[in-house]
């Protein structure tokens, strides 16, 4: 028999009012029913004493599920290392850390990073997954063996996850256009061609539409154009429209690869994608730090997702990109983690505002609201979860409660008059920290700032990262 | 009988070695003893088994105590509205708060305010205040009640303040280079001249070194050049020398205060203030986000201190200053959380750096080592308190403990190695969040996140914002 809850929040968010139709917005006393995984009613105004027995108060401010749409979990492990002044320099040392995992370091790293995103507010995480095989560059008997562990440690997370199975070919342009071969650490991303790459994909097991278990879909990732020749893009494209399923690629995160791309293919490479047929409404692209006034209008026509990472696209040096044109020429907008310098999806939704304030000398370039569209139904959508991120009959019954009594959103006024709006409270001050319980698909994940499937994520982080540097 | 205590840390950063003269750094098992508000020993290297019966022990990483170098309290009050798309829309807004405030008011909001600050690690506050009279202009029968109760507020909230009283005559730049006179909110904030400015310091009450209290020192703010003509400037500059008193000023934060600046003094504003005779060691001037390269290095050659407010820049659309540039030109620099859209001092830090890589394209312009010592004694030294910022015999009793076991910080490794320094990972992922306990001039001020002084500081920023707003 499928498990019937019922809460009673005492205010909520309820959504951008994209997917459920509704105007979304603001409501008190919503009384929230679901069975299983889904939200079955979702119902406002209900008076604490109307509330059928059983049903859990949710005081402060309660939110859909956060959906951090690009992650490299085993990136954790370099957190507050110094690796060099240069995004080239810093790669290096990621490359080092890469080459170290095992099967086993990485699915305790990555348990205990998705369990860090759950008690960020994460309920759903892409993670863009590359490291397919063992140091040499051998697939593992089981040739999916990385990816299924990454399913298993979201899932003994808590937390939904689409794993973005990356193509990664090519260590770069070589002279000509041709690709240059991967080495070193590079050898364990590679699958040769696009075709064995497809042959793998097919191996994993999901069904029609990607789903391969309950939390997990499948989706295709083109790591970049640095990574894979344009010829070998549309075997890449052929898998994703067979199922369905997302398809995401890093796109112009630092200027040497357009200038790369520019003189290999005489193109930027937006451009490259779009002549590859990358472009279109399932596909999402990230960073596009350094796009083109054109790129940003191809973007948008293809009403393709950028996903954003503010903080990575800091702690990297790469630059702040027009996201602020890109929404306005038509693309949705995600907000990922990346290299999880720091896994607050708060503090990414207030510094994707505020890198646009920075370069352009205005204000107000995203309503919270929008902010909060883009870390809940945005995110989702992305990541092939449309009927997630808002709080409607049949979502996905995620909730993200955020207490507005601590010391950083005290002040949010929850009723329409001369006091900030909780929303804006929450974008301007909030932090991971202010998380206090996380439901995913149905299921209690954190109560009261602990996690409920990893008993101390402090502890499994600091000894997983161990495991891992040595 | 002066009270003795000592900690026993578990780790703790001593500094950067400044005014102490020791090598500071990372220290294990450090015993800190104190007598009455000053350190007396500071021994690293103390078994447990070794320490005297009553110590403490501190877990985690002790750090000194962070200085905020620059606050306005009652913008607190603005967290989270949107207050319009330019700095001037939003400084409309933030004079209608300005307007609103009362003696009770403003003491309530700003005894909450420095709260959260002592919540979020710090310990001495420079609150740049211009808010003297009423709300016609007329002093109080005591013309300088305002500023006492804003030292009262920061007494009762354990923390110490320099009142950066300031003088502020005029409403902007008039053709022909004349003052502009003040009118609506702004009538508060004048004192007609720079002499009765420094009647009314006269008749504030401090010692010959300006202390007007064991917790509170007078320092002077000379607003900026909008607001003060240059012939003023050097009455608050006599008093500054006969108090060997810090002097603070606002510089360069937006565009249009330089060409305004240009076109009435033929001059950028730090010209200007060099001209009045501003510049200098005990001065510190606030933002510097659009000083040219001559202003760059005539502030360096003054070791004049800049104070960056990263936060606050943002948030009002100001842009990048060139903090890399002026420190390297010899300038001292110190972190302010200004506006208080949030009030985090390690997500200031942050920020510093991360601005600079966002405009440098670079990574690594400051040192995590660097960053703690402009939020430590950086601060601290262009607030007049010379000897705070560091753990050392005769500095102030300051200890401010994070623990190593959040999310946030786990995997920093407190042993060198393999592994990610501490200063790293809190510079990188550290939030007011994480402080846990507060020691501020020798009497614990936060104990296990619980500010001893203010019962419940988010329901006194509740009712003292929803006092002021209405």
């Amino acid at each position: 028999m499928t498990a019937v809850r019922r809460w009673h929040a005492e205010l909520a968010w309820l959504g951008g009012g994209g997917f459920g139709g509704d105007a979304g917005g603001l409501a008190h006393d919503v009384l929230v029913e679901a069975s299983g995984e889904r939200f079955t009613a979702v119902t406002a105004g209900i008076a604490a004493d109307g509330v059928p027995p059983g049903t859990e108060r949710l005081s402060g401010l309660t939110l859909p599920g956060l959906a951090n749409a690009h992650s490299h979990a085993f990136h954790r492990a370099l957190r507050g290392q110094a690796a060099g002044s240069t995004f080239w320099a810093w790669r290096e040392r990621m490359y080092d850390v890469a080459s170290r995992l095992t099967p086993d370091s990485y699915y305790a790293l990555a348990r205990a990073v998705y369990a860090e995103m759950a008690l960020a507010g994460v309920t759903c995480v892409g993670e863009f997954h590359y490291l397919h095989h063992d140091g040499g560059g051998r697939p593992y008997s089981d040739p999916n063996e990385m990816g299924r562990l990454l399913v298993s440690a979201a899932r003994d997370a808590g937390v939904r996850i689409t794993l973005l199975d990356t193509c990664y070919l090519a260590a770069g342009f070589a002279p000509g256009g041709s690709a240059l071969p991967l080495s070193g650490a590079q050898l364990r991303f590679g699958d040769g061609s696009a075709a064995s790459w497809a042959s793998r994909m097919a191996e994993f097991g999901c069904d029609a539409l990607g789903m391969a278990a309950p939390h997990a879909r499948l989706g295709a990732a083109i790591h970049s154009v640095r990574a894979v020749p344009p010829g070998q893009m549309g075997e890449v494209m052929a898998w994703s429209r067979a199922h369905g399923a997302p398809v995401h690629a890093h796109l112009s995160e630092q200027p040497r690869e357009n200038s790369e791309c520019q003189a290999a293919f005489g193109g930027t490479p937006a451009e490259v994608l779009d002549g590859a047929g990358v472009l279109g409404p399932r596909t999402s692209l990230v960073h596009a730090t350094h796009v083109s006034p054109p790129d940003v209008a191809r973007l948008g026509a293809a009403q393709s997702t950028v996903c954003a990472c503010p903080l990575t696209e800091a702690d990297l040096a790469d630059g702040v990109g027009p996201f602020g044109d890109l929404a306005a020429a038509g693309c949705p907008v995600a907000l990922g983690s990346d290299g999880h310098s720091v896994v607050d999806l708060l503090e990414e939704a207030r510094w994707l505002e505020l890198g646009q304030r920075l370069v352009s000398r205005r204000r107000g370039h995203f309503a919270p609201s929008s902010l909060m569209g883009f870390l809940t139904a945005g995110g989702h959508a992305c990541l092939g979860w449309p009927e997630a991120g808002e709080i409607v009959p049949g979502a996905y019954a995620d909730l993200v409660t955020v207490p507005l009594d601590s010391p950083r959103l005290a002040g949010a006024d929850p009723d329409p008059g001369a006091g900030a709006d909780p929303l804006g409270v929450l974008v301007a001050a909030g932090t991971a920290a202010d998380v206090r319980h996380v439901v995913a698909s149905g299921a209690d994940v954190v109560r009261d700032g602990r996690h409920l499937l990893v008993d101390d994520v402090p502890h499994a982080l600091a000894a997983s990262i161990d495991a891992v540097l040595g």
